[in-house]
């Protein structure tokens, strides 16, 4: 293992963290609110110096940099990144307590959007700021931002593939030009573009700049962090619509925009995982307006009240925002148990979305089909298509592997935090929506409600599961595994 | 697809179904219960003539049976099975409506033991016995009673095997010996030899002798019915800790058992999966204990008590019996969280217990073991090993593709029967305890209600996912796919 190149790339995490908390400073300090503005300068000065003493210090001999070292740094660079990104919270007494700075932080950067605040409103605008900002750094990923800044490891290494890899979600992250560099530059670029382009039409809907600006950083990182106690909810229904259409757009793979901007109209359409994708929003859709419209028509007095909510809810809870309207707790059960099942899809692979994501959904299923056809004919050769090419057998049992893997790290970490007391339900779905990174669950961690009723161990829990569900369990685990830190060659 | 010896095996299973039903109407009739009786007579005779005419017009002329006809033959004997069990039921108009009745008999057969019945002792027991004894049909099966009998395709078929593999639980069932038939007879012999032990020791606590021929049968079977509305609560101690001990030994590979016989002892001590069982169920006795000892100390006075119970029930649970004797709905989150984590694991492999099997959790375990290490070093070869031999990697990906299809029926079924509006607790713990073999869930179906509260529609549901839990999904998924019923070759 290069513990010492793999020191200087978390060194360079921190310097990147240092300059992306200046914003939220200045506007602390143009608010004239110097203890939040202290807060901040004090963590730039500790972060910032930390960094600058490894990178003068750790000198990097070895080039060997691999797949195992790419998993290790992302792990611990975003373990560092959410300790120090806690301390403006934590310092500014904004959340006095530091294990719920670390989760508000982990669930910011994740793009979880599980909060352990009751008011948000009392927050410094400052604090506010960064809160939301978070879930932009981390929708694409500080890595990835790092690689478009600079060629992480030498200019010419092909190892920074190792790191993109790393932080990018879904089971065969590509790369669009052979540089790295150069594909971490387009993914920003189109972030941006969009995270703007959101903003602008939210400005146009008559928002505030300040709730502009924070809302386009939660919508685009598909994070749900919002600046009102009610979330999205105080809002026109102009700007929920908006809100819905941009979280559906962050919720497609980043490839889809790329293949756009090449005017490869014809692989768009033809895209597998963007149909599937569609398809389920337009399902889940109709049959939760049908739902609500039929058994709530006090609350839903018209369908199309009903499908205005049906539909922002699950682009929400779909692309794992987490942003609500209204309080789907009191829902009817079937609409409900859509969107729990919609937490654990997730939304497509290569967005800034979460869950399990629609890609491995739909390998799954084809696989499912191809072991019933071979329960009939054991000796027939069935290959697994999507997007018309075969798919390597390696990529399947992957799937299943990562489902297997998945599946047990929800168990124990339901085990656990049920040592806390709350309902079933609750757990659950705390679970489901800390690993899933979404936000708001049912029950007791409910839309309105927050994640101050679980203790300090099951806030440690929930905050590992925010990660591993972020990074996709393997940078995390290997943290945990005693083979990873034993001497090799 | 060889339809007529399909057609065949399936009137054989009639035949034996109405041998089977004797017994009960014998009781019927000693109770002067002629009402019973005649259900039983009117179902016997129906239930032979259709076996009869069938083996007398349908004669199989090719011999061409495989995994695929094992897997129908097995599906459909199930079913037809559970739709003419049901009907002494039915006609008694003890259970007056036939989806309840069918839900009750499909229930007794896959040993599920979920019930819509609120009143059990009200039942006549001709009718109770029959319920009763459906679980020690089903627990080792139908199709392998027949085998011990009569050699169903042929006296020297391999084909045979394809039956018995259909019908048995767990990822590789094994044959002991090369004749099928004698495998049969060795696995009832064993089976029978365990039920009458049990019976004997229940006798010898004082309990009546029909309670202990149901309860050594539910037992048996692994089911849960009981002939008493309070479960096992109403019996003493002893009956209890009996109770407990033979649901253990019901939940043990019956491998095990031949080994003993063989007197291969270090085999049998070396066994991998029986030392996950017993480890697993003294690691949830202890905790849950402890957890109820602590957070109910009005219930539970001494330890000891709380060790009593929390051996019973866990011993019902991981064994998917689903007998009670309290209702552990009322329990702290952390204990009820064991016991819905104990639900998805199950029992061992080639036990009459349901659930994933013991085997496939520690191969998963395994798996992830290994996918761990492989991220580290993706050039290391590492084979999983079970009992000191290397398992073939189709078994591993066997186990997780098992798993994927397992969490989808689960979902699916899910989202189903949420359409009757109840709690998010209730249906996922409903299709649990119904997939799972075991039968009560939490909440709206815990150990002290029933399953009366969900539609005919979701019934249904939940019986088909009883079914899919015993023959492990794919007899019953084969049924419902098109290419099953296209003639081939």
């Amino acid at each position: 293992m290069n513990i010492k190149l793999i020191s200087r790339i978390i060194a360079m995490i921190l310097l990147a963290e240092s300059v992306l908390m200046l914003p939220s400073m200045f506007i602390a300090i143009s608010d004239g609110d110097m203890k939040v503005a202290h807060s901040f300068m004090i963590t730039i000065v500790l972060v910032a110096a930390i960094g600058l003493i490894v990178l003068k210090f750790v000198k990097n001999t070895r080039k060997d940099f691999y797949a195992q070292e790419g998993l290790v740094t992302t792990g611990l660079s975003w373990i560092v990144m959410s300790l120090f990104g806690a301390l403006p919270f934590f310092i500014s007494k904004q959340i006095p307590n530091y294990i719920n700075a670390v989760f508000e932080t982990v669930s910011g950067f994740t793009t979880t959007g599980a909060s352990i605040l009751g008011d948000v409103e009392s927050l410094s605008r400052g604090i506010l700021f960064w809160r939301s900002f978070t879930h932009w750094i981390g929708g694409m990923g500080m890595l990835v931002f790092l690689l478009a800044v600079i060629p992480v490891i030498g200019k010419n290494s092909g190892s920074n593939v190792y790191l993109l890899r790393a932080e990018s979600p879904g089971p065969s992250p590509g790369k669009f030009t052979p540089k790295i560099h150069h594909t971490a530059l387009i993914l920003y670029g189109i972030y941006f573009a969009l995270t703007f382009l959101c903003f602008c039409f939210l400005l146009a809907g008559g928002m505030p700049v300040f709730d502009s600006m924070c809302t386009a950083f939660g919508t685009a990182g598909t994070g749900g962090f919002g600046v009102k106690n009610t979330s999205l909810a105080g809002y026109s229904a102009y700007l929920q619509n908006v809100t819905t259409v941009f979280m559906l757009l962050f919720g497609v793979n980043f490839n889809i925009y790329y293949l756009l901007i090449l005017r490869k109209f014809s692989s768009v359409f033809k895209d597998e995982e963007l149909r599937a994708y569609i398809f389920l929003v337009f399902l889940s859709v109709v049959s939760i307006s049908l739902n609500i419209y039929v058994s709530m028509p006090e609350t839903y007095g018209t369908f199309r009240s009903a499908l205005h909510e049906a539909a922002f809810q699950v682009s929400s809870i779909m692309t794992t925002t987490g942003f609500s309207t209204c309080d789907f707790d009191l829902w009817p059960s079937f609409s409900k148990s859509i969107l729990l099942v919609l937490m654990c899809v997730g939304a497509c692979a290569g967005s800034t979305g979460g869950g399990m994501k629609v890609i491995r959904i739909s390998l799954l299923f084809k696989s499912i089909k191809r072991n019933t056809i071979k329960a009939i004919h054991p000796r027939q050769v069935w290959a697994i298509q999507v997007n018309e090419r075969v798919v390597d057998e390696k990529i399947i049992n992957g799937t299943h592997a990562y489902l297997s893997v998945y599946c047990s790290i929800c168990l124990i970490s339901f085990l656990l935090i049920s040592l806390d007391g709350l309902t079933t339900g609750t757990n659950l779905s705390a679970v489901l929506a800390c690993f899933n990174n979404i936000g708001p669950g049912i029950e007791l961690v409910g839309a309105s409600r927050n994640y101050s009723v679980y203790g300090a161990f099951s806030k440690i829990i929930l905050s590992l599961d925010m990660l591993l569900g972020r990074l996709e369990i393997f940078p995390i685990l290997l943290l945990f595994n005693f083979n990873t830190w034993k001497r090799h060659g």
